[in-house]
């Protein structure tokens, strides 16, 4: 089950496994039992826990202030293929050892990018077979792709939005290629994360230009992955800022007008990160939500910010409250559209110990296991649904139901107020939800 | 010119004139010159000003921690009907004083409401034909109206969006009525500003629901305003929160989103609040650009919020790069549709002269005429324009307009992109921009 | 144990019991067990619940954008002194109901403030005697009294830092008569919030006189207060902002620096606020420590403000996370120095059942007990301290303890740096601290 | 005048002239005119204008989601030394090219640190030699050095408030050794910048025990220049957040009662920067204010924060208003005591034209020339000042007067509130004060 390569680099630890609650074990589950069935379903098949590759086995542990702290031992080759393998052999071991079965990847987290596309390509079709072999001999699967056109200084100006022509073809051969590794490993799903789409400042903008582009590209994307026979579903990934001053998805409500004003909302759903969601002033269960709303409840990313710091911190989900709430819209929603849950989180900076990574992601596991016991108990056993129902019972029978069905004019509205009584108020009972949130948790 | 009633309220103060910049008197316009001509129209249309009949008649200072602070002359009989009358003359006063053309106001702003829905409606009939006679022998309009369901404590659950039938059904009356008066009152425009629509707590909260609710109201209301006759625009003032958690009009762009999803895009455009655009985390310019993106470019609630505080300040505009860089969105789209710039500040609660309202709405006309002189010069002495365009240019020829009518694929674009010399980077000169900016204020 | 007046306003609850976790009765403590004993001590005797008389009796629901929605039963009569024993009955049944010890109050919470300054006083001797009785009747006791300087007109511009001494005198004979109150009903501790005492425009302000004469007046209550034999202690109460747009009290360390710059820091210690140190961009656990730091760890102001709105919410407290690392502190500074945990909260203004400030309270006090019982077991059974200790070891031996007797000078500490091996990093293990506090929740 | 190394780096850009604002030229100043006299002194006198080595000749464009976009020509030796030197050249070029005459810097902003630390002090010395022959050819001074605590992965838990002894040893080696070269470049003055000194988790933290070490450790640095015979100032840069999640120095106030607790009050004063203080959630002018308050106000760190952006944006300064009412405290204060403005900004990382970094200072030079010469007039000319001393007359004669002389006490206070009428509401004319600045810019 576990899969190494020639060196095993997180030696010291075995396989993680699932200890209950009272376990005192550091490197144990305490909440995370994988064939656990809650609603149905295996937590493994609610989850579809996946590792991210870039923070995982790339992040570097520098900041704005701070140069690397991290010393990965899977990080000594110059020599690109070399270093992407053992990356790769580090990953593997990694995710079989915490039990999950899926990564998701930026084209060039696998392998070190070229000076030239071409080379750039040779490279990623190398280690995607190097991977396809890990994949088979692990039963580890690509959650998503993507293509990193955020980092490289060509996309200083925006990829897709770039205002040089040059720059958007350079972008559309990178996600093209991008699409290709994703097709080749199998990939479920692609990724849109758009960094640089947006602006540093409006003065020098013509938005409405630069949007036109992002959604012909978009789209073109799409028709190229189905030529291709991918089947699977295109994510957007909102963020409302950082590293742009203001980026164009800046969160779900913004991105599904986006999709339905270029055509695209048949192909694409969102991806929702916490500390996204919470740089936009919204709550991570608003964005679901809103999410679901439409219909797009795709794939999640799962971090959380710090509610002190204006900034993406990308910490390890660990609030209850967070993950619980979101839980709840979760089972309601049906689970997530061909996503999953991808730990978008990086280990702090001072962080350093091989076993924070394991550390890390076993919390993470554990408060979404945790999270989503509480919330199905919350649905199944408690008055919650029932006291929510309650609150919108007027609309399910009479009036209520006729304006609800378009029975009702404004005219008819009014004669109805006109003769009814003085209205009464009805507590919210706002209180009395959350302490039944606490009760379960 | 000026109408005062039988009592004259601001006695010291006469018509406000333009002395231009270099005069000290606090009560003299500096920039706003009514009838200069910029950009081949007179300010006074450019801007349409109008009043706040809210803030500036009836605010009286509270605020969370504080009661009333101002004493308004006027407001001095317990008579609803004597009190709505002296209210007018204030406010007609006011207006003829400053030289605007316009107000706008909610229903009971205009009167109070009563204890019942007839009475109210029979009152503002009567306060409306007051206020006919007052318009018709000034020349001053009504840019828009609006009915206040926030207030009243049967709105603490949402109007539109309240769980109970029994409240939408008052809340559609009162929307009816406030047409009505509107229209009596030759009202140019109409606004939804949905204060409690929204939620205090997602937990008890059917979102969907409610949103499908709000979506049916407004089309309901624009059917039974236009089967009246009514040909103005119907504008939605988005704001992310205050007084709820979360507001379902949270910015710009989940309105439009809204709006389309509800089919009421064609009789229905913004009514952008700077103060709400920045406790959105947008700038007001941000804002405006997404709405001229739409189509969309209707009217503009004209205040400022403070920096350094989390909630609607409401503070008089005065400040010369946020209304310059709205401005250049303003001038480039075309000025408003069917809209104005409403003034929707209030002084501050300790700001108790008489005299605090005129030199609060002098200050916030000349900040308006000098921006949009400012601006009228970036854009038509400077290099700004040729710079902005000058970044795009690479779609204006080949293989970029190529792109942008349609006929590259993706496979196209990465063959050009295999082929195409190494990219070299391009100044987005943001800084550069700025100066332009500083140069012409 | 129950004290009602001569009407009982709650009548359909009794007294609020224990009942454990598994009670399914919204109107039982499932957690606070008032008499269990955590860490040698009662948890009553830790907390020393008190309920705030302004919310839970005086709050009547309105908001910026709307009027109140509470309907108390006790709230009908007109004439002051009636109004106010009924107020008085409702909290003392209230309070006892909850089974709680203490309250907290405002000088004009009591009773209405009068129109001049003689009849205020001789009210608030009228309605003391009255409480006075329902305290010997009931055990109930002042955990602090205050006086309201923010909510009349006439502090408009500040109470001690009005740029007017006649407010500053009014102010102070406020401050006078409200400490007598407080002494005549046994108060343990007497508060300051300056709500007003601070600058809406820093233009109008010379704020170094206004620090200068907040200052002396507090230095003054001081004086006065122990002449008549006070033994209780002073608290500041921080607030960053709002009603100002900055007050001078922004934050624990700005409160400190300010009282021993003025001669203060020997009577007075603070009282924390969660949602006042939120607004301020600190988590309530830094600021409770800056002021154990200080040996300033007085009192509590127990609510939680929302993370995503910029204003003072004052929500009842329900985040574990929250409450338990305040715990933590609260457990290591041996507790608080004189004060206790006073629900300074309201139900949300659509929280209309009079059940509700009971369901509130309970959640609270719920909260409180958890939260203090896992900050003991985690300081008690877990590695915490041990590792947190473990890290700070090298200053616990030889040159770190040479350098913390101040026996190093910069040169020797050069030295010593030259001469050292390469540092090894020691990761400060963020994530596995975390994970333990979620393992005790 | 204009000192070039062997090589011009800009060889386009010749002198930056004084132009006046009608010039179109972006590579003039507009409003700086060095020789310019205003209020009694040379504006390049007033503001002694540093340039941030850092920032300017070392940063290049990387940001958490991008690589370098600046190709600085100055940058491709390998060689140290060599390397080091070419930067001083372009340095000394582009400062002797402004016209400015001072920069500021951290010690390996100057040379690249060596793997040992004696190593890096002999490479300090050899550039510090070649950069004291470029100070004495062209004149220009050192305002200020520093020593880079945080961005080594040795200082990731902290400098002097590491956990770890031999690190504070490092940091207090790598102190000294910047106190020496600061000294060797005659610098005026040296600042701390606690870019570590916080914490990323409370949990993890002996907060005590870190500000404890703090305090020390900066006496000891103090006494150690002191003996070298270093007569300048030191400063402390107050900073809320970033890199950590919450840095001791989290604004002035909380800098100013720390130094004042360790008796460093005497020998330190405040570097105010303007991101810094609004990321803390204050304006720039309040922490200007509060450091003129303490007699601490020392140097100002010149730029702007995004307001939108919860991060440290850097940008160069170019908000009138800022500058202005930063401007208005400092003439009051009688200008910096010791410091200067030190351009602590830096370009965007799309901003790759070499002329950017020009454009960029010139633009912040004439904010601050325009700022101050506005300032100047309002303080000189306008009513500004008489209006707010206006406001406090009340306490300039009899009983205010006693007041402020402590000789009123509370029982005093409360006889004089007792025979006192009926307060009169002054207003504060916040908007004629906004105006009145508005009518200067």
């Amino acid at each position: 089950m576990i899969i190494t390569g020639d060196e095993e680099y997180f030696e010291d630890i075995g396989k993680i496994a699932f200890e209950g609650k009272d376990s005192d074990n550091p490197l144990a589950f305490k909440y995370y039992d994988a064939e656990k069935v809650i609603a149905g379903k295996k937590l493994k098949d609610h989850f579809k826990f996946a590792v991210a590759y870039w923070h995982s086995f790339g992040g570097k542990g520098t900041d704005p202030f701070g140069t690397a702290t991290q010393n990965f031992p899977w990080d000594n080759s110059k020599d690109p293929t070399n270093a992407a393998k053992a990356k790769a052999d580090a990953a593997f071991e990694f995710i079989t050892k915490m039990g999950f079965e899926y990564y998701c990847f930026h084209d060039f987290d696998l392998i070190q990018e070229a000076e030239t596309l071409a080379e750039s390509e040779r490279r990623l079709q190398e280690i995607s077979a190097y991977l396809k072999e890990k994949q088979e001999a692990s039963g580890v699967k690509v959650l998503w792709g993507t293509a990193n056109c955020f980092s490289h200084p060509r996309y200083m100006n925006g990829a897709a939005t770039n205002p040089d022509f040059k720059v958007l073809a350079h972008a559309a051969a990178q996600v093209k290629v991008a699409l290709d590794t994703t097709i080749a490993l199998d990939g479920e799903n692609y990724v849109f994360w758009g960094g640089r789409e947006g602006y540093m400042s409006l003065l020098n903008t013509n938005m409405k230009r630069e949007l036109d582009h992002m959604g012909k590209f978009l789209g073109l994307a799409r028709d190229y992955a189905r030529m291709q026979g991918f089947t699977g579903t295109f994510f957007i990934e909102p963020k409302p800022m950082e590293p742009s001053k203001h980026q164009y998805d800046f969160d779900a409500a913004t991105v599904i007008g986006f999709l339905r004003e270029y055509g695209l909302e048949k192909d694409f759903k969102l991806n929702i990160e916490v500390n996204h969601a919470t740089l936009a002033q919204h709550t991570f269960q608003h964005e679901l939500q809103v999410a679901a709303n439409a219909n797009m409840f795709g794939s999640i990313d799962a971090n959380r910010g710090d509610y002190q710091n204006g900034w993406d911190t990308d910490q390890f989900p660990n609030n209850l409250y967070e993950v619980t709430e979101a839980m709840l819209v979760f089972l309601e929603a049906g689970g997530l559209q061909g996503g999953g849950i991808n730990f978008d989180a990086k280990i702090r900076r001072n962080s350093t110990d091989l076993e924070d990574l394991f550390i890390a992601h076993i919390g993470g596991a554990d408060i979404f296991a945790r999270a989503l016991i509480a919330a199905d108990q919350i649905l199944s056993s408690s008055s919650y649904l029932k006291l929510r129902k309650q609150r919108y019972a007027s609309f399910d029978t009479l009036q209520g139901q006729d304006f609800e069905h378009g029975k009702l004019s404004m005219r008819e509205l009014y004669e109805i107020a006109l003769s009814q009584d003085k209205i009464q108020p009805t507590s919210g009972k706002q209180e009395f939800f959350e302490n039944i949130i606490n009760q379960y948790l």
